[in-house]
């Protein structure tokens, strides 16, 4: 069983090295960018190449949404599983004469990071059950949480990271901005966010709601609203809404 | 040094063991609820009472917002120091002729949860240095971070724990909600939501920022547009709409 990766970027990195860890032979991994190839093939032990594609039975495609079609032009072999790594494309997108796939890791990956890949949750579509077999098989080594998953499901998954990853992100970043300006350490909040994040680990996260819109508390609302502006006063009015239509207030 | 704590909920009960466990005596816990005051009072060895309210150097009011006012007129001792604990009231919502003080520790405290309260940041506005003094050299004993913080910066620290607390919990409601709608369990996403929130301790949120709106990845957003409705679309739009703004998209 001849498995390549291709792509040179955190996905690439952090798949290569969650099969390294649990023996799961690699025969190249393949990209463009040289530099990144050399490291990660030091690190990983794992040839790599820039040019030459290693013939294989199962290449997987760990590159930006936008190059997945492109790349997957360049495999010329039928007889062999293709899968790419992205939330939001659909199998299809891969063009050639192959079995196509999809293998979706739920993380965000970070350069020079340890995570830790049993976590990770892997969401799989395939063209036939041979084909999910094979690549159950494969994630199982990896991960305790491996998922089927079609297309349609898979837009979904993606859409409720961007709500339980992104946006937080993004709420985080605004906040910052807030005690940033009064020169508040943000680091004072991060044993407060730490707990609240404890917390979704035990309980449903709509029984642990807290603060002023939950409470239907008009005065601290209203004095809120009077210190904020522009995008952070809608960001403030649309989560309170919100807030108050779940809880039917 | 006689200390009081007014209360029978969860900051009253998290306060008083901060104290106990750093050996600062208490005199009593005062409140109105029986069964609450007395599970407190046998398992910390403090006094509480439900109608006799112990003379005291420092009283310490632990009770909802709307409750603050009210209870603060309990106190007719005049050579004494009370501060509440509220992150949005001023300091002059207390009646009586004592000296005033608002002692705001930063934390969302659940019942029988253990909590590392050396991480709790404190904010104290007192009438007087002496007071000042005295009350961080109590908060000073059970915490590392405690601040100086007017009322009109207290706002701002409560308004910041909305966005980075309780708006991040909503976000999770919501999420929850998505990949309920398909059956993925949500625990799936807690390794995604661990990893993010570790960034932010070694990063500023504002450079760990991922999704589709900060790559402006127009057929992600369409696509995902087409998913949601309701408050949820309000909110995707709004959160998006910030993001591009922040990253001048």
């Amino acid at each position: 069983m001849q498995i390549v990766i291709i792509g040179s970027g955190n996905v690439a990195y952090h798949l290569a090295k969650a099969f390294v860890l649990k023996n799961i032979p690699l025969a190249q991994i393949f990209g463009r960018n040289t530099e990144n190839l050399k490291k990660i093939s030091e690190e990983l032990h794992v040839p790599y190449s820039t040019e030459h594609l290693e013939d294989a039975d199962l290449y997987i495609i760990c590159v930006s949404d936008q190059s997945v079609e492109s790349v997957s032009q360049m495999i010329t072999k039928k007889n062999c599983l293709v899968a790419h790594t992205s939330g939001s494309l659909s199998k299809e997108i891969l063009i050639g004469g192959y079995r196509k796939a999809s293998f979706y890791p739920l993380q965000t990956f970070s350069k020079s990071k340890n995570l830790e890949y049993e976590k990770i949750p892997f969401f799989i579509e395939t063209e036939t059950e041979e084909d999910k077999k094979l690549l159950f098989d494969i994630a199982s080594q990896v991960s305790k949480n491996v998922m089927e998953s079609s297309h349609e499901k898979r837009k979904y998954i993606h859409l409720t990271a961007v709500f339980a990853c992104n946006f937080v992100n993004h709420l985080f970043s605004k906040a910052k901005e807030i005690s940033d300006s009064q020169e508040i350490p943000f680091d004072y909040f991060l044993p407060l966010i730490d707990e609240m994040v404890q917390k979704i680990h035990e309980i449903d996260p709509k029984s642990a709601q807290t603060g002023p819109a939950v409470r239907n508390d008009v005065r601290v609302l209203e004095m809120h609203e009077q210190l904020l502006k522009d995008e952070s006063l809608a960001i403030y009015k649309t989560m309170n809404h919100s807030i108050k239509k779940m809880y039917e207030l």
